[in-house]
């Protein structure tokens, strides 16, 4: 694992050994030094290892290939995909070459073509989208061992992998039950489904999801649940499909990445962009509400302009006031953010999360002030400055701690994703509070 | 599933039909409004219930607990864990009571005694803290109708769970092979398993990670392979357990958690201590380095302070250009640690991401710049003032873009986490770019 072939030749002759994943790696690698050999050697992979490769490939890479690949091809790589790959890769040309995409399509056998325009109907967030048809379930009048004649005839066809469980239907298609092979393996093969359901319900109570059902909330029952797959179910209970658990960690992994962009105005969608001036837009939109802000704090310090030229000092100290309470800020931020996320706070215990963050903030505060108001003092050899910055540093941590709270919470219910426009939102509050506070209280106190 | 029973009785007459993390769920509610209620259930729940139970609890209720059974039900509670949850909860009570620890250590089965201390001497980033020892094995020269013998008398002991292989060893419990139950079930089971693996090298060849290994690796490991286990081997290549992926999945959360925090200046490790000094002091450290580059920032303003003097809406204007910097830099770091976190970045096109980066910082320094400029232009009625804030917006977008993309890179060149500290790197740079830039030109330019 994790070393790359650059010779095309060498990686053709050692494809029967290389996991899909690793010839994909390789032929990354060769894609930057050379495209020619990267379709060299594509062009002759055997269908299976072919689509397995292209679904690994990043994005930009893949996309390049559609172009390059004859419709043929692509229809025998795209036939040996599980359903959910199918319908990915499937929408993917269809972005890119309508014509194309329809030619592959109609080229799938027809069992393919039913189940990826099922599947298309899903929004991306449900947990359909994410499904895959193919499974390994079992009536519940069948014999034990005749199903596993059926498994063997499916795998050898190649239709089933990553098999786990059997799911346990009833002639309406219902879903009833799932073993687990473990458990299966050690039952008598002549009893049917049946001996072993009755056997003990609860063990074989199946973990199941609707179809619609949001797809981080099927992650989050993964989590809790320790689960390795998920039944899901359409229309009165019907069994359509299964989600297994890597596609559970590319979902875990996607919103970490998009809460992390969101907390800092990036919108993830548009960051793969093939057109720069497009992600510049995207965030680009974000420093201008950004800018809009910074702006509201300027006229504040307008306010105090006559202040400010008596009394250059304030100039020189004012950012201080304001860059502690956006990091303090931002500190609450991202705890309260992630903690929501998470289901570690919720409505319950939103008062506490709250108190505690004040609590914090007001013990910075307090340091931060005595400190900063030593330094203001002596730099500048006037007493009073420093009680005005340190008071000023006390209302302003006090705020980032109370806002940096309150925000999250305000926006979660108001059904709005906490991530979203919450920094905006705070460092609007910590650099009002903080210049108004600071510059309010000078020209009250000092002059 | 997500119900809760808010009455004990009720609670304790349901034990049979629910999964352990929903009674854990529901004594979590219970806890908070009757803590005498919630150990009324919790005392009376079967060992192995128990067992589940307390490790689905949160952290700081799990604490309580230790109090408040007796060493005796904690030992029938821990004797039925897996291996790598009895360790982490012994070393958990350990830390709160020396001498209860040993006691539970000390009833608990010979073989147990050795697994813990030999699972605690793994560091918290090593494969081994992650791995159970609880694994089904088999000899390579094993019938395979014996070794399935083994798994029935094995589970009805309830030693083992979660089965999705069996791992073949040879006599010196050398890895040799990984046979998933999908592929067993169907095979002769009066052939041993030489027979197996003798047929297909390459499908049976085990993913194995040393057990030393960084975490962080395997976790990769599971996403790039779609893993849903993989065999833990130590001195010689010999077999000693496994990680499944539902640790995986925390380790993926877990990790995206702390580099959400570390962007922000926030410590993961000391957010949910019960003495919030501690959170409050670990905090302030980052604050108080934050507050070194702010003084910092402030004395490149008192370096102008009569150019300020005479121009008092340079103080008004100045926050602007620093904040719009603070903000692209932001999105690009933002950006930056997580491509490098999932591999999308790497030393082979880390110049190109650069380049990306500071392009869009450019595309958006010269729209922010035309923007901003007319806004003062026409604000304070001085064209100049206009040109003064466009060029000093240019330059700090492009160093925000440049040294965003840049610090992250380099902090990883000298093998430091990129996501930490590098904010506090950047707002620096981004400050003192942002005020030397505006107030400089402008004492060229305006006066």
């Amino acid at each position: 694992m994790e070393e790359h072939i650059k010779d095309p030749n060498e990686l053709l002759n050692s494809i029967e050994e290389l996991h899909p994943t690793d010839i994909a790696n390789s032929l990354k690698k060769i894609y930057k030094n050379n495209s020619d050999e990267f379709y060299f050697v594509l062009k002759q992979l055997p269908d299976e290892i072919l689509g397995e490769v292209i679904l690994e490939l990043p994005e930009y890479i893949r996309e390049d290939t559609y172009g390059e690949l004859s419709s043929e091809q692509l229809t025998d790589a795209v036939e040996e995909m599980d359903s959910d790959d199918q319908t990915d890769i499937i929408q993917e040309i269809e972005e890119l070459d309508k014509e194309k995409a329809k030619e592959i399509f109609e080229g799938l056998e027809e069992e393919n073509q039913q189940e990826i325009n099922w599947l298309k109907r899903y929004e991306d967030d449900e947990a359909g989208a994410y499904m895959q048809t193919e499974l390994f379930s079992a009536n519940i009048n069948e014999k034990i061992g005749d199903s596993i004649e059926r498994l063997k005839h499916l795998k050898a066809e190649g239709e089933l992998e990553n098999i786990h469980q059997v799911f346990i239907i009833n002639d309406d298609k219902m879903l009833l039950a799932s073993i687990s092979l473990e458990d299966l393996i050690i039952f008598d093969f002549e009893k049917t489904y049946e001996d072993i359901v009755n056997s003990d319900d609860n063990k074989y109570k199946p973990f199941k999801v609707q179809d619609d059902e949001d797809i981080d909330f099927v992650a989050k029952q993964f989590e809790q649940y320790d689960l390795s797959v998920v039944a899901v179910v359409g229309y009165q209970g019907m069994l359509i499909g299964r989600i297994t658990s890597d596609d559970i960690l590319d979902v875990i992994e996607q919103n970490a990445t998009e809460q992390m962009y969101q907390l800092a105005g990036v919108n993830e969608e548009f960051e793969h962009e093939d057109n720069l001036l497009t992600t510049a837009k995207k965030r680009g939109i974000w420093l201008f509400i950004n800018l809009g802000t910074a702006v509201l704090a300027s006229l504040v310090i307008g306010l105090f302009d006559q202040t400010i030229q008596q009394y250059v000092a304030l100039a020189i100290l004012m950012p201080i006031v304001a860059s502690m309470g956006g990091n303090a800020g931002t500190q609450t931020l991202a705890v309260m953010v992630r903690q929501l996320a998470l289901g570690e706070i919720d409505y319950d215990n939103s008062k506490d999360a709250i108190k505690k963050e004040v609590f914090i903030s007001l013990v910075n505060g307090f340091i931060f002030a005595l400190i900063i108001g030593f330094i203001a003092s002596f730099w500048f050899s006037t007493a009073m400055l420093g009680v005005v910055i340190a008071l000023s540093m006390v209302i302003n941590l006090f705020s980032a701690g109370f806002f940096g709270a309150s925000i999250p919470l305000i926006l979660k219910k108001f059904d709005i994703d906490p991530a979203v426009g919450s920094t905006v939102l705070l460092t609007t509050v910590t650099d009002i509070v903080g210049f108004f506070s600071f510059l309010g209280l000078a020209k009250v106190i000092l002059l």
